[in-house]
């Protein structure tokens, strides 16, 4: 009875077993295509939860794609937001996109006129698409709410399904989690909630497929019994084969039977499903198929696999793609425009001279965890997704190949921050230096309670690698991208916190880390960023770095000098800017600029060190030059407000203008990395456009 | 085998069963003597844990007093920190203190060189006293780590005993819990964690008491079966009574043999054994006997309950108490000499006229979520502290009687808060306006990333009631004493925050809440503080006002005007002090003292919501005043930093001299409310006294 008219509540259509299985098949096929497209994205876990995906939205709860918002219908959470992909082609096949214009950021866009539906949604992860790397309710329709922080989902399920019992509305609550997702303590607060209110109009459905991030579930952090756990846990579980189209229906249909308590339905997949290429693969976690276009493990190979190369015939492909490829561009040229104009293009490697070479500031905390876990009495700590943060480089300190006597220092806790964090101080009470990691938002905000109780107020040398900050984290999109950490840690008495400017500054940074007594937080980020500084770059902890521009250079970095804050003498520049992280490069070439087509001198500040803060060098930059940029790739105010604090305090005798740069008090999106610099306004245009705002020119 | 030399491995002293329940008695004796100097403190948790602490303390596990660090030790974790008072006594019975001087925040005390041992455990919840309300590992010796936010110990006790094993090391881990605390879904990640190492040199003990705070533990989030749930976890159980000696001992014994294993005891206790008029009674949780020294239910009769009269007769018990005393007289003495001295004693209520009346601004809160629950569609949410925090006024709006309609709208959460906030969403989503509280570590920190993603991304009209703020919490200590919030809250994008002055603006407040559409937090604090506003005085969200002393009145808040700041016209003042919350009455203090004693004119902007900002009002204060103090009972530079941001964007063409009042970047301790304000900077005076030191007078 699904697809209902919420008017009549007469079907708008019923399908049969076979029809599904074909749906299935379709929405597989159409996956493939936006991951493809997109060209990052989840292949394993929408592969293993689509035949799940068919059943309920294309058979099994009531809804009607024409009144979304239609009170009587059956809601689904997707508390395992990463699979949003086969969630949008779910919505589409259903047809919740029929009526909806390809848009940019809201914007329709006419020359896309002729394309709705179902084909959408190979917008996916693109800049201005609805169709985020994570589920975004607040863009598209069908969505319940935002999702991609994993453990968060079935709460939700629970407050929708208790509020149905208080006020009498017979809808149905389905919740879609991971079997890697219950490493997540938030998840059995739930599962006690539910049970404690015997929500029997909640039904929970874990797509079991074995296999998590940083490998196999058993052997990350084993879940298993997940039947025996629930059960003690006082739910009804019903087990059925997740591929298996009737099985399924049936196990939808007994557990909406259950009276008195909620039911799981511990579904029984394979991750990758379908794509033979893929299936049972750690590696398809987080990427389309590898060999692009054509090859053996290509997108034509995957759609062969699922038997979709009828209705999707090579010719029929080429023309989806050039649709997403043809928006891919328009939002780049968007994104583009979005760039403050100057004289020239000084945008990075644009010119002969001026080169830069690039590299992601993660790869710099790696090198610096594999260097300090020489000393036998550093632990490190996955929280599944350590490859993605270099954390393996810990046990892998070539990057490739595991040392067995590290690979014993290594505490792997699963999809588990809050525990994570509470492990580690049992490791620095016990006189080791333990480090942890994962992306901000999980590794400083998931367990802000336990670094400010257990770590911070015990005073333990803990160390935290704040991984995927700032905006440049890309496609991934708002749930990924940390925009709040300085925010967080710095709240903490007793923290030092690091926002190393570029990939060797970082491993100056993890090391400076492991080197001190206290609480440490490294912040870096995801993407390949400016190399600026050089092994012999100062870089001592609590005391920026002055940066000044020398005249150009055949290498960028070889235009600049750096000395410590507390070494130089000023040159009463016209402006001061004061920035960390790889706002720092983008501070550089603001300076560039400013030199090259105004003539303006510029005291760069690199405020790697955001706790305790320099402010005998931030004040001496208000003090000589008088106007002052922040910059940060954070929501605004995280280090600037800290730096206008200094300056405030310093009660100078002159005054002072100033203007920040940051993200301005909204969340991210989904983008290429640097179309999302641009469209943030976090790039060394910005700040050089800001700077003559100031000075009025 | 307890109690060795850790030099020779030889046992200290040997106890029998009889020995034991002697010292179990001789425990809960000092306790409760400890409770009723303290003035507060939780009788039921101490009382139920005492067998199973002096089994642990003096006979079962390996320690030794004389060297507390000794490596080769058993660990023992309270992951229930708020037992730590029988957790004192143990140590002091252990021997811990034997050589430890009496102290004033670490300096020795000569006036009570007489005084050694357990007997300083009466020192609980005093200013300066080592015994805080939640154990403190830097000030003690024994203690481990840190505790008192529930559910993060066994994370810790798990990481020690994984070292152990990584290490080679021979010692064995003990874990505290109580049943309550099974409702934090940290304690489930580490239960997971455990059984995934195998952590046999673990044994987690759960005191079994079957109450919590707000009620039985069936009632406010059922947690049983505790053992199936264990057990499908993967651990072993053994269930036993936790007040019977050989049976413990038994326990113990049998845990420690288990291999492969972590092992749990699950100990059948009753809370406030032993004190029959608190044996089982919810009311008892958090409080000393209730008669004072003498009464039904006091102090000397609970010594005669526990049988400890002949031990510690009545002319004892007066000079334990007059130590506890003298030592709250010296302590209250110190705090009163951190105060700035003026020309008189300007103190709240000190003189005849000026009086002011003072009423916690948590029952503003609880007037205004009884005001606001008379909508159906408001939903209440409760985390355990439901009384402490006022929100049980939203089913009883008389503060008294329960009214049944809106009980069924009070969803009872227990103490797991990521999950009362997800579970809040959903029924935001279904249109409902959800309040959820707890004190502001646990409600705004605890859940951090549920605020963030699920709520703050999705944009959802969930209320946060964020109790306990600032250090005026009093004796419960650092880990109860919210000084964050303002960072955490304003780091996320569309939320709105208010930081009412006192109790009837956090009505306003509380109301305004429910009416916007925002993700809101309403700060507040637990210690009754002057009222300084009417019925009258105008709240706007985003709009601060203007406070103007005018002259000595017979009421306090007779002596100021009070306007919008949007319609003030500048006096062009001397100084301004910008506040929030608690603050504001004591900025108004200062601006009495500055006009009487000096002469000088004080504007006092209230900004009662520090997200969205008003940086109109407060631009205008620095462009026309030149001179700001900030003041805030919260980490400096939350609200801080916001204003030097704003002044800072401004771009005045004055200097301005700032400085600002709040905790200096240090954590809470115990002490009476109004001697951490004064020992913590917080008062009229030191505003006064930053003021004039800023205008070199």
């Amino acid at each position: 009875m699904p697809l209902l008219d919420s008017r009549t509540l007469e079907p708008r259509r019923t399908m049969s077993i076979e029809d599904l299985e074909a749906g299935a098949r379709e929405m597989r096929a159409w996956t493939l295509i936006a991951l493809q497209a997109a060209g990052s994205g989840h292949t394993g876990g929408t592969m293993s939860i689509a035949d799940i995906a068919a059943a309920l939205y294309l058979a099994h709860i009531k809804h009607d794609p024409a009144d979304p918002k239609w009170e009587g219908r059956d809601r689904v959470f997707w508390s395992a937001g990463h699979k949003a992909p086969m969630l949008y082609t779910a919505l589409g096949m259903a047809g919740y996109f029929d009526e909806m214009p390809v848009s940019y950021h809201g914007e329709p866009l006419p020359q896309f006129a002729h394309i709705r539906g179902v084909q959408e949604c190979v917008l996916l992860r693109k800049l201005g698409s609805p169709f985020e790397g994570h589920p975004n309710s607040r863009k598209l329709p069908g969505i319940e709410v935002c999702s991609g922080s994993l453990g968060q989902g079935l709460g939700v399920a629970c407050g929708s399904a208790l509020n149905a019992k208080i006020y009498g509305q017979d809808y149905r609550v389905y919740c879609i989690m991971g079997d890697g997702e219950q490493q997540e303590g938030s998840v059995w607060e739930a599962v006690m909630f539910a049970a404690h209110y015997a929500l029997d109009n909640l039904v929970a459905i874990i797509d079991d497929n074995g296999l998590q991030i940083d490998g196999a579930t058993a052997d990350v952090c084993n879940v298993e019994s997940l039947a025996e756990k629930y059960r003690a846990f006082g739910w009804e579980v019903i087990e059925c084969d997740g591929h298996d189209m009737a099985a399924i229906l049936g196990a939808l249909e007994r557990a909406d039977a259950i009276e008195g308590r909620p039911a799981l339905i511990l579904a029984d997949t394979i991750k990758g499903k379908c794509v033979d290429f893929a299936e049972d693969v750690v590696g398809y976690h987080g990427v389309p198929p590898k060999d692009g276009r054509y090859g053996d493990e290509s997108l034509d190979a995957a759609l062969r696999c699922v038997g979709a190369t009828d209705q999707f015939p090579p010719e029929r492909v080429d023309e989806i793609l050039a649709f997403a490829d043809d928006y891919g561009r328009l939002a780049a040229a968007r994104a583009d425009a979005e760039v403050p104009k100057f004289g020239r293009d000084w945008w990075w490697n644009a010119g002969e001279d001026m080169q830069v070479e690039m590299e992601p500031t993660r790869n710099g905390f790696g090198r610096g965890v594999a260097e300090v876990g020489a000393d036998p009495n550093v632990v490190a700590h996955g929280a599944d997704i350590t490859g993605s943060i270099r954390m393996d480089w810990f046990y892998k300190p070539d990057t490739k190949t595991e040392d067995p006597e590290r690979k014993r220092r290594f505490v792997s806790c699963g999809i588990a921050e809050a525990n994570m964090a509470t492990v580690a101080a049992g490791f620095a009470l016990e006189k080791k230096t333990p480090f942890i990691g994962s992306y901000g938002v999980f590794a400083t905000g998931r367990n802000w309670d336990q670094l400010r109780t257990t770590i911070g107020y015990s005073h333990l040398p803990v160390k935290v690698a704040d991984a995927h900050g700032g905006v440049s984290v890309g496609p991934d999109g708002a749930t990924h991208q940390a925009l709040e950490e300085i925010f967080l840690v710095t709240a903490i008495p007793g923290y030092v916190m690091f926002v190393p400017c570029d990939s060797l500054e970082a491993a100056k940074a993890t090391k400076a880390a492991a080197d001190n007594d206290d609480p440490t937080v490294v912040r870096f980020a995801r993407e390949a960023t400016p190399v600026v500084t050089s092994d012999d770059t100062p870089f001592e902890p609590g005391m920026a770095n002055v940066i000044r521009y020398r005249g150009s250079a055949e290498r960028f970095v070889d235009a600049f000098d750096t000395v410590l804050a507390s070494d130089y003498a000023s040159e009463d520049e016209d402006l001061a800017i004061i920035a960390c992280g790889p706002m720092v490069p983008e501070a550089m070439r603001a300076a560039v600029i400013l030199k090259e087509e105004q003539g303006l001198e510029t005291r760069i500040v690199n405020l790697h060190t955001v706790k305790p803060v320099d402010a005998d060098a931030v004040a001496a930059a208000a003090r000589d030059c008088g106007v002052i940029v922040t910059a940060e790739e954070h929501q605004v105010g995280g280090m600037g407000n800290i730096v206008a604090g200094a300056i405030a305090k310093a009660n100078l005798e002159r005054p002072v203008r100033l203007d920040m740069i940051g993200v301005q008090d909204r969340f991210g999106e989904s983008g290429e990395p640097w179309e999302l610099v641009k469209v943030f306004g976090l790039t060394g245009e910005h700040i050089a456009r800001a700077a003559l705002d100031l000075m009025g020119k």
